[in-house]
């Protein structure tokens, strides 16, 4: 059991919508913990959104006590207004991991699909069905943004399994 | 003596270095608290970078209990990567404001300039040199970002005596 227990927190941050999954690994199987978002809804003022993303994180982290999070890294390619809005919403999610002393793994995109479903250029549909399997659930639920957070979640519980076989973690 | 003591935060975040100046408002003048930078220096783990960025301003916050805080808004002009980049910096520092209940006051860089040296297209260095001026300092021998953080904390001091000249605040 010495490799059990591990708790993950895989987040999705986003300017209006961050998403948020835990797992557990236990007994070599993923289990769900919580999913959801953190909304910043309506709110207009740069400051008071911000500390929402950062405080729900925060949140989670001291109700839960996760071991390590996890991100995606991003390709941006839209403009760059899009790209600052959305680095804002990961500073404010990332540093709440951060100086609560829990390391966070990034992975990239095509990384994270070839780690769950074999493919690195899997459809989204493909990911979220993928998920709900590895979680035991038919008709999870949960938003969008829960899902990627989940998913990159158990991507970074698979990649530790993986490197413990190759012998590259103990 | 009703209008004394305001102090304020002025923040100028950057992936790599942010500045930050603190200006007290006394007797209807502004005098220098502090001012320097956060550095993630040669760090390249993300969740640490930003965790940096972010526990500075927290200490800072601790230590003097800034009313406001002000930030420049950026134009972003280079491209994606670098906007996601300064945004990350931003919403790390942003947030660390945020979520001590401080308001985070968000001006433009003409607004900034206009404020200080009034035009809104002056020179890097008439606005340092104006900064310096308006502290009282001949050679403050400050980082070029804690002086752009301290232009903004200074402009938001002038903004509020303008409002106040204008009827606009109390």
């Amino acid at each position: 059991m010495a490799d059990d227990g591990l708790l993950v927190l895989g987040i999705d941050p986003g300017s209006r919508v961050t998403g948020f999954g835990l797992v557990r690994e236990v007994s070599g199987c993923a289990r769900l913990v919580e999913a959801g978002t953190i909304s910043t809804g309506a709110e207009k003022d740069l400051g008071r959104r911000l500390g929402r993303i950062h405080a729900g994180v925060a949140e989670l982290v001291a109700r839960h006590g996760p071991d390590v999070a996890a991100v995606e890294n991003v390709f941006v390619s839209r403009n760059t207004m899009s790209a600052l809005k959305l680095g804002q919403a990961r500073g404010a999610a990332i540093a709440a991991v951060a100086v609560a002393g829990i390391p966070v793994a990034a992975y990239e995109p095509t990384v994270v699909k070839k780690n769950l479903v074999g493919v690195g250029n899997a459809p989204k549909a493909q990911v979220a069905w993928m998920v709900a399997q590895s979680l035991g659930m038919k008709n999870p639920g949960w938003a969008e943004d829960a899902s990627d957070a989940l998913a990159v979640a158990l991507c970074h519980l698979n990649q530790r399994r993986f490197d413990r076989l190759a012998g590259k973690r103990p």
